[in-house]
């Protein structure tokens, strides 16, 4: 490509409305144009990277044994009615009516239609299983888009559907997608880890998300030192406490804790450690006979709210009751709360539920409780795993103990069972000519949010640096001069016009610019590898390459440099 | 691709709803399945073919100097307000609120937003022309969504859009993209033609639609005997008829034409020839001042509202008044009407203002006039062509006469000219420094509704006969009682094997099915060639070879097979 005949479109300074790095360099280096919140067009220089790893999905799809089709954006609500999610989805469902006032969706996801399409194809178990997947536009009306195609709302996403006759076949399936994904992101060249997480709104059981792994990523994932377990920290369990509770060597005695708001400040105002104190919080109950729940925590400890909606008695999703509703059950406000004396359910953290001679809010405005035991002081209904896990935290699995680290989201795989199947009557006839609900796994892969991940791993303070698999090209040819000397606009056209008929992707900066735009623009585009056409270094007939990430650099003769760059592109 | 391990999907009986042959086919061949009125899953067969045609049409634009991008389908408000069309478009836009209640639509095509890309991006005459491409998700919410793929609601489309500094520059990239759609529509191997084309609801001067030749297409296109003269009927120009009006040899004669409801009703009533009566029709004005217009046209001649709706004291588009208007105006029913004594604006057809001594509506119910002349008796405000051409016609351009053929519309280009860089102030400066608004050219192609238009052309009483550019698969090998002979399994499995690892496309059949089944539906999905590995055949060391399209046939040497399926495909 000339870039005459191209929409470079590269940016000089950092935009002001974006914070993520990716975003910034997407913008500065032509990939997309924002064209209204979370809506964004795709520059030539993006999409060439967004083939690339749309291609490469679709090649690993295709090896895993999944078969493309391609179903509308434009979803009828009647089929959503009959899974039962055009009332349980939120407002990121875009939802509309047609000229003729029938309701319709802008698709978020497919597991509806591709249920619907099954249902009406196949009939027997022999057909089974079966795995489709598209790659294709969705919409969510996500309530603050941001950070560019990282959370925008019109997004390009693979999903996968498989069939089953039995569970079994599912776990054989979801194995196979699972190394597909690793394969997809080996092949792309990222640092990636997948994780164990939670199902979320699409449902199912046993579940995993691949995370690229980046500072700037939305989750914190746990890993453990010692073995291959990782899990999204929403999800990751925190392994019961060993070991009896000690028995109460303290009295209780109610102490003053003016104006204390958080558990620090009561701690403090206590000369004692915040793992010491008990911290009260109350939450809505998923019954009418226990509309308020409370929850106790070490006061050290996070609420992880995803398993604690997980508990029977608990509203999933977990929402915290007003200041007002506290008060009517604890007497106080929340800053002094306790589990002593409440006429509520109270479900004990496992940290927490070991714990003696404690310190917690006394149910009265400004007091605190110390010198606490269970049993003795207080009563708990139950004990639930209700907390965030923190690094150096024993791994689930008894193998070392848990690391942090940030990650962005890019796949996630699901083991959905029969929900949809089941809602839906979606059957086969299995081997006693008996209709049976068809198992069904989900799979998904953030393919825009692929591109803007790749670009947090992988950039410097002069821009983007491509893993070669998505590059928007291959090559750069940077002709000195080009206007001033027929040498160089020889020597460098006929170069280009030989990478291009070999089929390396070349964009060949032909325009009149200065040498120190052209470097910064290739730079900036992240190129892996980049030539430099000069009548100086024509004079001793050589031709500058240098790599966009600096590994390598040399002065080839013009007659090598072709092969050099085949090498090169070969061994990657 | 082993069928077992794919979702043929065939169809014996033709499904109940579909009428023409490319909807009935593409769901007997299991191409597409309805999700809702205009709304169509592409089952893995028919989004093969897909694949293909946007494939074709991708590369030819890319030889043409066109860049893809890729805009968002989801489109704000404001910007169709900045082009005026937020209001003009009709209810086919697909108008909603986002979760803040802010206003979007569903794109129908992209003008709006490929102005506002560009204006941001384009500064200088020196960055001209350019020219940009998509391939993607449209939606349009037709009022009677039907014939499948051919018009539905959400399809596939190429749209490209350039920019010049002026109409010189235009010519020259709308001439580019003309050879460039003829190349796409060659490559695909289409019975097509290019013609004229009015520009309709997308504005601008000059404009060709590509138009399959078919029986069933809703387009009528005028074709010169003589010369390469084309245009679709809406736009054929009626040349004007050369000589003098004859002089009055009648008077005058009122004659009772009772219940004729229709021209020829009356003209047989009064036993003279359609072509010898003046039919009056009353339209909408296109200023208060008149309100209503009458047109005149010979008996036999048909009003084309595309063609009026041009006259500036027509409304554009063309509306047909009420019984009551009519008769306010002529003091009669529509079927007694003529231009005698009107009190508005008469309008009057090229050939109907040259007749002499003619028929026409009395202005009083149940009569008629004979022995009418213009001038003599009645009077008309001005001359113009308003009638569709009729086959027999001269050309336009003098030479030969029109011809009528049916057509699908596949393609359409236009000269926009100013009409959205106008309104929407993209401008670029000049080599004077100067800001110019930009001239544009858009450009379409319904890259969906050419695969229902290339089976309207390639099939028969079997099935599908795909050209080879764009069959889902390029071979199918059919193995008779596979599952009782190991030797037709090991000859049929390495066949299929060495087939793909040359890149061919195979359909293997290897399920276990009746050969009449595996026929049926090779020939139904279109598989341009046929390999039957039998018992029988091994004997004597051949497979059988059967071309779709029925030109070729032949035992072949079980060694020769891959060099003769190669040698066909390199024929093509």
């Amino acid at each position: 490509m000339r870039s005459s005949q191209y929409l470079l479109s590269t940016l000089k300074e950092d935009p002001s409305d974006a914070e993520l790095i990716s975003h910034k360099l997407m913008l500065r280096a032509g990939m997309i144009r924002k064209i209204a919140a979370g809506l964004y067009t795709w520059l030539p220089t993006g999409l060439r990277v967004l083939r690339k790893v749309e291609n490469i999905v679709r090649e690993e799809m295709n090896k895993a044994g999944a078969v493309e089709m391609l179903m509308p954006s434009v979803q009828p609500s009647d089929l959503w009615e009959e899974s039962g999610r055009w009332d349980q989805f939120g407002p990121e469902l875009l939802r509309f009516v047609d000229r003729h006032q029938r309701d319709f969706c802008l698709g978020p996801t497919h597991e509806e239609i591709i249920t619907s399409v099954i249902r009406d194809e196949l009939s027997s178990y022999k057909q089974l299983p079966a795995n489709f997947y598209q790659i294709q536009t969705k919409f969510r009306d996500e309530v603050r888009p941001r950070f560019g195609v990282m959370r925008s709302r019109e997004f390009i996403m693979k999903d996968a559907y498989s069939f089953h006759i039995d569970d079994e076949s599912l776990e054989q399936t979801y194995q196979t997608m699972h190394q597909a994904y690793c394969n997809i992101f080996d092949r792309i060249g990222l640092d990636y880890r997948p994780v164990l997480a939670d199902t979320g709104a699409i449902g199912g059981s046993n579940s995993h998300e691949f995370h690229v792994l980046a500072e700037s990523g939305e989750d914190a994932i746990a890993f453990s030192t010692e073995s291959d377990y990782a899990a999204n920290i929403e999800k990751a369990e925190s392994l019961a406490p060993q070991g009896e509770v000690a028995a109460p060597t303290q009295d209780i005695e109610k102490v003053a804790t003016p104006d204390c708001r958080s558990v620090k400040e009561a701690a403090d105002s206590m000369g004692i450690e915040t793992r010491d104190v008990l911290k009260t919080l109350f939450v809505e109950g998923a019954s009418e006979e226990h509309p308020v729940i409370a929850l106790c925590l070490r006061g050290d400890h996070e609420l992880n709210e995803i398993k604690a909606s997980k508990h029977e008695l608990i509203a999933d999703p977990l929402v915290l009751v007003s200041d007002e509703t506290v008060k009517a059950n604890a007497g106080c406000a929340p800053g002094s709360c306790g589990p002593q004396g409440l006429n509520i359910p109270v479900i004990v953290d496992r940290d927490a539920a070991i714990m003696s001679d404690f310190a917690c809010g006394a149910n009265e405005d400004g007091y605190h409780l110390k010198g606490v035991n269970w049993k003795r002081d207080a009563e708990y209904t139950d004990v639930f795993d209700l907390r965030n896990i923190v690094a150096g935290d024993k791994s689930p699995d008894g193998k070392g103990v848990l690391e942090i680290k940030r990650g962005i989201e890019v796949g996630h795989i699901f083991q959905l069972g029969d929900k949809y199947s089941k809602a839906m009557n979606c059957t086969v006839l299995d081997q006693n000519g008996k209709a049976k609900p068809l198992s069904m796994g989900c799979y998904g892969i953030g393919v825009s949010r692929i591109v803007a991940a790749a670009i947090e791993q992988n950039h410097d303070e002069n821009g983007i640096i491509w893993p070669e698999s998505i590059a928007p090209f291959k090559v750069a040819i940077i002709p000195m001069n080009m206007h001033k000397s027929e040498n160089v606009q020889q020597v460098a056209e006929a170069l280009y016009q030989r990478l291009e008929s070999l089929g390396i992707e070349t964009l060949f900066l032909d325009q009149k610019e200065s040498p120190g735009v052209m470097f910064a623009n290739t730079e900036l585009v992240g190129i892996p590898h980049r030539l430099v056409v000069s009548d100086r270094g024509l004079k001793n007939d050589t031709i500058e390459y240098k790599n966009r990430d600096n590994s390598d650099k040399a002065d080839l003769e013009v007659a090598n440099v072709v092969d050099y760059i085949q090498s090169k592109l070969n061994n990657n």
